[in-house]
């Protein structure tokens, strides 16, 4: 433990919890979600015209906590109370805004105040803002920009959506390896107009390109004299200016950085990401993962308009519905069959379902290793051969009791032997195409969340199908 | 653009990219995972006892590239992989190790190596070593340590697990508020046994208790005669010590923090918790909502021992298997309908199917929106009411589709209008029970994640073939 001052021994004059904590209680849950009576009570007061009473509540609350309050606000409501917070709205409350709702606001500003907004953020938080907007409405932002701030915002949109120049931040410090720790600490007191918010200090070669890399925390515990060649650490980890967002949270979280040097093709430094961005992005390619592999849209978000939603989903409702065909088609093979013994029928989805849900399970770990980066070259075979293991055990488990528990309800120790038999197959399939479906897509370069669950659960469904009503009819069961 | 020396000009004397660069390429593929053939070579030397070999071949690599090695080595040859590497497998690596990678390596150790290497790290990491030993094998570890690692240990195994008081490390720098930003300067360079890995400063009252956060880069460009109170920001998030670990995450995302001050019940700073422990967490709790969802338990990894998936799983499983009995038991009651028109069993699955699809497709986004603390009581009805009118239309969408098909393929229209009025209620039923089911259980503190899924696909299974069977009863279709 290596800290100054008092260590923390108990005191007399020891004091609870301030009462500045009990009033905070009053705004937020203890999730740290804004309370429902304070989000009505702002409300009220903008209702009844008193927009004194809402500055004055919303005033302590942190931007990120104001960019709650108006995406927890009915669109509807969202202009007025906007309007009645005035300056409180600021471009930082903007750049914490859900997409859907910024947008929402965004419509009702004019070019000159997104300008405005934009001019006070670093590059990559007004980008954010502006990369979402229609070209027209963009253009007209851009025009009222200074031309710096409008520079810089153009060249960052001259990369492709999602990629290391949009997130990337171009204020940042580089010094030459020469400079020693007391130049370096003289230059950022002598130079008032250089950013005060970064991490790392690069180092760089006389061509600009990063050849070091050094903590603030370093700079500081270090004598002056020390030579930043001697303090920096040289291997770094480098991100190319085109690489995709996801590949940039993948570094970060592997190497635990903090901030990292943007390079263009010839190894330039062009840029810095810090992870307060990247963090973000984290959690929102995990749960796109969620939602795509359950097929309401990468975007999927409570904030999203209607018609959104509704495109999205149903083109996939309309997938699996011919899918849901195929499987159906399987099952008319088998009328026959089914005539003679509707119990069948009835027992029929149970083996589907059981089997859907095992291809699920498998299919969400595989799709959960690929996008963590854990399944290679190395470990594929690996990975299906655990997969079927796991099936072999769990299928003998369900089969045994669904079995027993069919010849003993319907008295027939043979359809207790063809649903045992038929579950078993089913889930050892789903266990094979749960593993299979998304290495072959991620082999293929797709996204294996986008895809896999409408053919693994066509796969099962099938297989379910198949398995019961064939074995049944080869067994004779019927006849 | 604030940068020192050399602007992004270009020059003649440019190279394009360093060959050392090349070099790299041989280890990484273009997703920065190692290359089979690599991990190949390294198997293959220590195979032939050639450590040497394996040595020079592994040692240019990041600790974590040599924790990814490990994993993709097959668990039989971890062992003999891990000793030819010898000091290569440091604390850093094991601290970087999956938990199952690890706990399989550390049962090959003496108690004294993993003391030596838990006495290597932050408090954090070498907690997050220990914690998952068993008790016997924790105590001769923390025998071997020295008291005052020992006690840092006990101290933070003392509090709950996935708790901010084992996340948190208590190396930290704090200082009381009429220090000079000269005489923090001094302090941090006089003070050799200080900690050298920091990112802010914390400012504390005489019953050291934080007051406000300094960025170590407002302290570099500042004057040396600046005292810390002016510089510091006096708004901070302050984490309490038994706060859960998703919470830390969400609190970290949500305000953008880089490190966060951890106090006691007394509001006192016993430790600090930096965004690189926070990285994993946040990515491991929107990887654990895919898992939980698709029914593979919260740890589901391709490293789990398969006996462990199998527990996990079959759990599940057996559930579901209750649950489709449900559904199975609806059709059970209409046995005579489907006898009389056996076009019934063909088609009912289809009903069931895409209803379980849109069910998820609500699911997904509901779970994911509590999972970031989007829905609050100010919202949840908005939201219900949203997924209905996005059910409504794919309802409307899918059921004409589906009414239209069938009543051509089977020239009846009858049937097609009954089928298509089943979809449409099912779908609908979907959607509510997709946003209903996970609110609920949210309303009642349990993890939405969890059961979900099982209710959900028992109600749209279940419904859809009551609206199907049902209404072809009601219909007259058989009679």
């Amino acid at each position: 433990m290596s800290e100054h001052g008092d260590q923390a021994a108990p005191r007399p004059d020891e004091q609870p919890v301030e009462e500045a904590d009990l009033a905070e209680d009053s705004r937020h849950d203890e999730d740290d979600r804004l309370k429902t009576d304070f989000v009505s009570a702002v409300l009220d007061a903008v209702e009844e015209g008193d927009s004194e009473r809402a500055r004055e509540l919303v005033s302590p609350l942190h931007p990120a906590d104001i960019a709650d309050l108006l995406e927890l606000t009915p669109s509807e409501r969202r202009g007025p109370v906007a309007a009645a917070l005035g300056d409180l709205v600021g471009a930082e409350v903007l750049s914490e805004l859900n997409d859907y709702v910024r947008d929402d606001l965004l419509d009702s500003l004019a070019p000159e105040q997104v300008a405005e907004f934009a001019s006070e953020l670093d590059t990559d938080d007004a980008v954010a803002i502006i990369e979402d907007m229609d070209d027209a409405d963009q253009q007209a932002v851009l025009d009222a920009l200074d031309p710096e701030d409008r520079a810089a915002i153009e060249s960052a949109l001259a990369y492709p959506e999602e990629s290391a120049g949009r997130l990337m931040q171009r204020d940042l410090i580089a010094v030459p390896e020469h400079m020693t720790v007391g130049q370096v600490i003289d230059y950022l007191r002598d130079n008032r107009d250089l950013t005060t918010d970064f991490w790392e200090i690069f180092v760089v070669d006389e061509q600009h390109r990063p050849i070091g890399t050094c903590q603030l925390s370093w700079i500081l515990t270090c004598p002056r004299g020390v030579a930043m060649s001697d303090l920096m650490k040289r291997e770094q980890t480098l991100i190319p200016v085109d690489m995709d967002q996801e590949e940039v949270a993948l570094r970060f979280q592997k190497y635990a950085l903090i901030s990292a040097a943007v390079v263009d093709s010839s190894g330039r430094l062009v840029g810095m990401i810090t992870v307060d961005d990247v963090v973000h992005i984290i959690s929102e390619e995990a749960g796109e993962d969620i939602l795509r592999l359950s097929g309401a849209g990468g975007e999927g978000d409570i904030n999203e308009p209607v018609m959104d939603s509704y495109r999205a989903r149903v083109r996939w409702l309309l997938t699996n519905l011919l899918t849901a065909l195929v499987a159906s088609s399987i099952i008319g093979f088998f009328e026959g069959t089914i005539e003679r013994m509707v119990a069948l029928a009835t027992l029929m989805p149970i083996v589907a379902g059981v089997g859907g849900n095992a291809g699920s399970q498998t299919m969400a770990v595989t799709v959960r290793a690929l996008a963590t980066n854990q399944i290679t070259g190395t470990n594929t075979r690996r990975t299906i051969l655990r997969e079927i293991r796991v099936a072999l055990l769990n299928g003998a488990t369900v089969a045994l009791v669904l079995g027993i528990g069919v010849a003993l309800v319907f008295h027939n120790v043979q359809l207790g032997g063809v649903i045992a038999a038929a579950m078993m197959t089913n889930i050892l399939t789903a266990g094979l195409a749960g593993a299979a479906v998304p290495l072959a897509f991620d082999r293929m370069n797709l996204d294996p969340a986008v895809a896999s669950s409408i053919f693994v659960t066509m796969i099962t469904d099938s297989m379910g199908f198949f398995a019961f009503l064939g074995l049944a009819t080869a067994a004779g069961l019927t006849g």
